[in-house]
């Protein structure tokens, strides 16, 4: 890999919103598929300050959400690179919620999502390694080529009811 | 359990929508947080049909996409409980990409939503068992039982940031 | 006509959706332009779909709203080619709202929108004629052109304020 | 009827937006059943600043639409109350777009909306009588009772796909 | 300046909405970062309406909120041009609320939004004069130099985190 | 002032957003309107996690708009309290555009929003005073008594076209 490996700081993306009555279900909670998206959205950014091209979603991996966010909470969502491999990067990504009036925060998801960094034509492109600097960052990086193995058995194993 | 078993047919959803220049990135493509978002709800939908529960989402399995949907093309999302156990419904999710000029059609997404019923007071509450009809759905109910072990073995190893 | 006739199975479209607080106005039931909105959204499908062209909303026939739909409902709308005419495609529109706790469905609206389809430089262009091959589908063909005739005296009945 | 009449300068409304990205299908001209909705708003209010009472959508005339929207383009909506008959309101709506470039205005789409004035039980109530003003509205008024008449012959004629 | 001065009324623009359970924060009224993006799309239209040219959002000059405004109320936002200078615009913009079962109007926001016209290279192009009609136009005509100095003055004193 | 005063990291929120279709105008860049609406949202958030109190808009300043955001760029906005009085609080808020591909960032925008801080029943409270850390910040707080009386003198000079 010839670009230089970057650290974990420089992808490191923050995204804090209130939850209005649009972002919710009829609960009065957030909208499971809304947060997705968004979780979605502040990866790219991260992918993209990793790599500087355009990139790719080439798969989520699965979501436990811990605890409903209420209407009225913010919700911060955190991402960096947590991990390269030639031409694609794992991103790691915490939501919490918090209550702005007790100011009590919490865990509600964790997930990695994985992009592929594309060049004009759309072919996949090479992207600079990561360094990852404080604990957790490193126990995320050395335990991602287990993660990586799990999805590419989980790619073979898959079938599709067209076929 | 006590509640009468139904087949797939009831649960069976769909969601049919243009893809909208609002709905895209700025490649001209399908947004992929959007996407989740639209697979979030039709599965809700295929989850409250087959148990008449107010209903929670679990969990999302991983995602892979296949293909960028593009502005102009219809996605035809199409959920079903594919299995249950106790309070908990997996629901299978695949989406299709239409170009509706040359009517080719094209698998983008296939996935797992686990959602768990709850009663009025938020409690977990037992669903009825649902009884697999074609080829497809049997095969998919007869690999739940596998894919239930992974997730769990899944939340087992999960660690997050803040702890 | 040149095109082969298609039946009305290849136009089929639906769309199911849950009612957010987003989709609703101040009485807590789904604002009616919002479903005129998704109404036009699953015909344009239902059109594109029989003609594979583009298409141009030509007019919209009256609506009678029979029951108000309550957010946490299910929205079910379906739509089908129902007759055509040279260039033009009438589209057949039934929405029913669903309780998704009792099961209990209702028919909340039907329409008919007419669409043009246009070739590359927007210009009408013909369309393959239409199969129906249920009872509900013959009918619904059969009256049509009693609709078709209602319409055009409509149209030059019409005057504007500007005029 | 009990209430004082009021003349229609009383229920006219105007609103005035913008064509943005966001309301355009992939032909870059606005979706028509984007317009439907505001056309709905617009008449909402009207029959609200009629009738100082909560309206319900009771039925929605045909629409045709003259000329398509360009994004960049300002489309104005106007709707003011054109007729009454005890609990409901007839309302006239006339959309324009306008090319702020070069000052060019059309009109787009003009219909008539239905609403019906309910109390706090969602009782049909009695709404005031409305006095025209201009040749235009004063038109408008004299042929109401005749679009009353194919509206309740229009209804006793539909049939639904569920009976 | 060529071109000929228009009076007021050329670029007078009016937008009236419900508030929807979709506009609110938690509180059940309106977000005020809704109405700042209503307000500043009305005075986007007054400036095209006046000058027929692209125009650029230069500043927007302080708002104050009197009243917050409720869900299922109207806004009427009324904006026109008040002052132009060269290749700027001064766009008055009034914002009243309105209780529709209740009629009683009030004031919930007054504000000043500039514009620079652009020709067809983003280059600053010459506006038209404006000509004040009423009482309150001319009040706003003569006070905006005044207004203009402030701004001036207020852009040197600004000082940026980043330097 | 009884409570604890807190230091300007307690308050400090970061929303990185990016700009997709759905947020601009049809000249390709982002809507006014949008950002000073995210602008609104986040400020709330910074006032909020300063007080621990439901917070009301009180005044906005000024806004500048310094260069134009395109389409699929990044926008991070950064907020945090500049200054206390009583029941309200300065919010500084600096918008910073990205292009992720070439890394170049520039500010965008930089302005002051007013919150009062309200109780259960909507009265103005007390708020803790605040305590600014670095260089930028201490010359924000310092700066603000003037901008203080600028606002107040502003509010008395105001007037409007209802009275």
């Amino acid at each position: 890999m010839t670009a230089q490996a970057k650290p974990t700081s420089v992808s490191r993306s923050i995204k804090t919103m209130l939850v209005f009555p649009g972002d919710t279900n009829y609960h009065g909670t957030m909208f499971g598929g809304n947060l997705m998206k968004y979780i979605d959205e502040i990866c790219v950014i991260a992918a993209m300050r990793h790599c500087g091209r355009r990139v790719v979603t080439a798969s989520t991996d699965s979501l436990d959400f811990k605890s409903p966010v209420r209407m009225g909470e913010a919700v911060e969502l955190e991402a960096f690179v947590s991990w390269t491999r030639r031409t694609s990067m794992e991103i790691y990504c915490i939501v919490r919620a918090e209550n702005l009036e007790t100011g009590e925060r919490r865990t509600t998801v964790t997930c990695f999502n994985t992009f592929v960094a594309v060049d004009e034509n759309g072919k996949p492109t090479e992207v600079p390694a990561v360094i990852p600097e404080t604990e957790v960052e490193k126990k995320l990086h050395a335990s991602a080529p287990e993660r990586f193995e799990r999805r590419k058995k989980r790619r073979e194993e898959q079938f599709y009811i067209d076929e």
